[in-house]
C-alpha cells in the first residue's frame, strides 16, 4: 500500500509532516511517498537515524499556498506537491493522498484531477468531531455552501459508509441538523430532504438540534457546508474558550495549583476525549479515490493519525461501499439523471 | 411603567413566573400585570406575605401550548394569555410583554397583533450570548430561516441599537457569520450582504468565523435564523457537555472532592460568566413594541432579569434608535420599496 503525503502543506510543513510520516512508515506496513521540494525533504530526512527504506520522495517544485485561488492554483501550478500528489492517486501510482494544504484547492484538485464516484453529485469534506460518548462525522463541513435535497441524501449515505467501515459502527445513526426535531420543521432544504433520508438504506433518526451533537446522539451529522463550517468552528472556539478559562482557574494561586494536581488524571482524560487528532483528518467523501485533508495546524501526531486513517480507509473499502449504496434505487442513483 | 408578564408561559409556569415577577415588582419601580388564569394566579400570589400593590392581574382563560401551531393559535385562541398580553402592548395598556411561551406563536403574535417598525422587513429573535470577554447579541436566532441581504443589513442596525442602548456599548462591533474572514467568501447571501453592511451606519468589522464568537471578538452576530439557531443550540449543548465532564472529574473520589473545594470560587466565577440569565431573554427586535422571549426553562431569577431587561429596553428608547437608523439612506429604508 502506497500513501502519498504532501510534504509542503500545513502550518508546520515540512518538519512535522515528515516527522509524522517517518513514524507512520515505521509503525504501519506501508510505503510513504513524500511529495514536495526534494532538496528540502532530503535535508529533513537526514536528521533521522532510521533506516528509511519505505519512505520515498517525489519531487515537486511548486507549492500551493493558502492565499492561492483554488481553481487557478490547480490549473496553473502543475508542478505543485498537491497537483502531483492527486495525479499519482488518479494514475494508480498511490492509493491515497494526505495533505494539510489549502482546503479549497484540495477539493477542487480532487474533483478535477481524480473525479467523483459515479452517481455522486457533490463530494463532501467530512471531519470527525469528538462527542461525549465517542465521535461523529460532520457531512459537510464546507465543500458545498449551497445544497439540494439529493446532496443531503448522498451525504447521509456516504457518512454512514465511512462510520461503518472505518470506525466500525454497525448502524451509525444519521441526523439532519435542523431548528427543531419534529418532521416538517426548518427551511425548504431540510423539509425536502427529510423523506429522501427517511427512505434511504441508512439508519436515519430524523431531525436533530445542534445541542445534540456534543452529547453524542448521532454518528453522522448531515447539513450543508455553510452550517457545517459554523458547527466545526464554533466547537473549536468553544473548546479554546473552555480551556483558557480552566487554565485561568487552576493557575491562580498555590491552592489552585494543588487542586490541579489532584484532578490531573481527570483533566487529562477529558482533554484526550475532546482531542480529535486520533481520528485523523477530514476525508473527501464522494471522490473516486482516497483523499484526506489534515487540519492546517497539524503536528506530527496529527499527520501520523491521518496516515493511519488513510490506510484504514483503503483497506476497508469505503469507496466500494459508497458505490453499492449509491446504486440502490433509494440511494441517490437518480441524482445525476435529474440534473 | 407597566410590564405585562405571561403567567402561563414556560416550563415552570405559573410558579416561577410569579416568583420572579413579585421580586421584580419589589425591586424595580414598575407595575407588573400578570396575564393568565386569574384563579390560579391569585392562589399563587396568596402565598406571598408582601404588600403587592404594584402587581395586577389580567384574566385570560386560554393557554397557547408548545404543541400549538403558531398562526392557528394566535388566530383562534383569542382569550389566551399571549394574545391578550400582546394586545395590551398594542393598545398602550402596557409598555412591554414578557413571555416564556411558544416561540413561534410569540413571533407570529407580535407580528400580527403589534406589527413591525416602519421600514423593517423582518423582525428577529435576538438572545444575548455569553462570551469570554462579555456578551454578544445573536441576530437572528430562529425567526427567519430564509433571509435576503436587506434583512442582514437591518439585523446589523437593530442589533447595534440594542447593544448600544441596553448594554451601553458605545460602538458595538458587528460581524457577519461566514465560512472565512476574507471579503468575497461564503454563499450568495453573505456575499451580497457584505457591502450593504459595510456601507451601513454601524461598526461593521467584516466576516467572522464561528470560532470568534466565544472569544468575544464581536458584540453583534449577524446570520440567518437557521444558522443562528444552530449557534445558539450548539453553545447550549457544548456548555452542558462541558459541565457534565467537569462534574465527573470532580466527583470521582475524596481527592477530587478536595480539589473542587480548592477551586470553588474559580468554578463559580466561570459558571457565572457563562450564565446568560442576567442579560434577560431574547428581545424581538423590529417589532414596534417591546416584546421579550424568556427561555422556556426560565426560573424565577430568569424572569426577574427578563423584566429588568424590558424596563431598560423601554427607558433607553431602543425602538426610536432603530427607527432613526432605519430611516437613514444607507440604513435599509429602501427595503420595503424594493419588495
Amino acid at each position: 500500500m502506497k500513501i502519498v503525503v504532501d510534504a509542503m502543506g500545513g502550518d508546520h510543513a515540512p518538519k512535522e509532516v515528515i516527522k509524522g510520516s517517518v513514524q507512520a512508515a515505521k509503525d504501519f506496513d506501508i510505503d510513504i511517498i513524500l511529495v514536495g521540494k526534494e532538496k528540502i525533504i532530503k535535508e529533513e530526512l537526514n536528521s533521522y537515524k532510521l533506516s528509511l527504506k519505505n519512505i520515498h520522495i517525489q519531487n515537486a517544485e511548486e507549492i500551493i499556498t493558502n492565499e492561492d485561488t483554488p481553481t487557478k492554483a490547480i490549473k496553473t501550478k502543475k508542478d505543485s506537491s498537491m497537483v502531483i500528489g492527486l495525479k499519482m492517486v488518479k494514475e494508480g501510482k498511490a492509493d491515497a493522498f494526505v495533505s494539510a494544504g489549502n482546503t479549497g484547492a484540495l477539493l477542487t484538485g480532487a474533483l478535477l484531477l481524480i473525479g467523483r464516484i459515479k452517481g455522486v453529485d457533490r463530494p463532501a469534506l467530512t471531519p470527525v468531531l469528538p462527542t461525549n460518548t465517542g465521535c461523529a462525522l460532520l457531512v459537510d463541513a464546507g465543500a458545498n455552501t449551497n445544497c439540494k435535497p439529493e446532496n443531503f441524501l448522498q451525504f447521509g449515505i456516504m457518512g454512514s459508509a465511512y462510520m461503518k467501515k472505518v470506525l466500525n459502527i454497525s448502524f451509525p445513526r444519521v441526523g439532519l441538523v435542523n431548528v427543531g426535531t419534529e418532521e416538517g420543521k426548518g427551511n425548504d432544504l431540510t423539509k425536502n430532504s427529510y423523506m429522501l433520508l427517511k427512505n434511504a438504506p441508512i439508519n436515519f433518526i430524523g431531525n436533530i438540534e445542534a445541542r445534540e451533537i456534543p452529547s453524542g446522539n448521532v454518528e453522522v451529522i448531515v447539513c450543508d457546508g455553510f452550517v457545517g463550517n459554523v458547527i466545526l468552528k464554533l466547537m473549536e472556539g468553544m473548546g479554546l474558550a473552555f480551556y483558557s478559562n480552566i487554565k485561568e482557574i487552576f493557575t491562580k494561586n498555590i491552592f489552585t495549583y494543588l487542586s490541579a494536581i489532584l484532578v490531573k488524571n481527570g483533566l487529562k482524560g477529558f482533554k484526550k476525549k475532546m482531542d480529535y487528532t486520533e481520528y485523523g483528518g477530514a476525508p473527501l467523501l464522494g471522490i473516486d479515490g482516497v483523499v484526506i485533508k489534515a487540519h492546517g495546524s497539524s503536528n506530527a501526531k496529527a499527520f501520523y493519525y491521518a496516515i493511519r486513517q488513510a490506510k484504514t480507509f483503503i483497506s476497508t473499502g469505503v469507496i466500494n461501499e459508497i458505490k453499492e449504496y449509491i446504486a440502490m434505487p433509494t440511494g441517490g442513483n437518480n441524482v445525476e439523471s435529474n440534473k
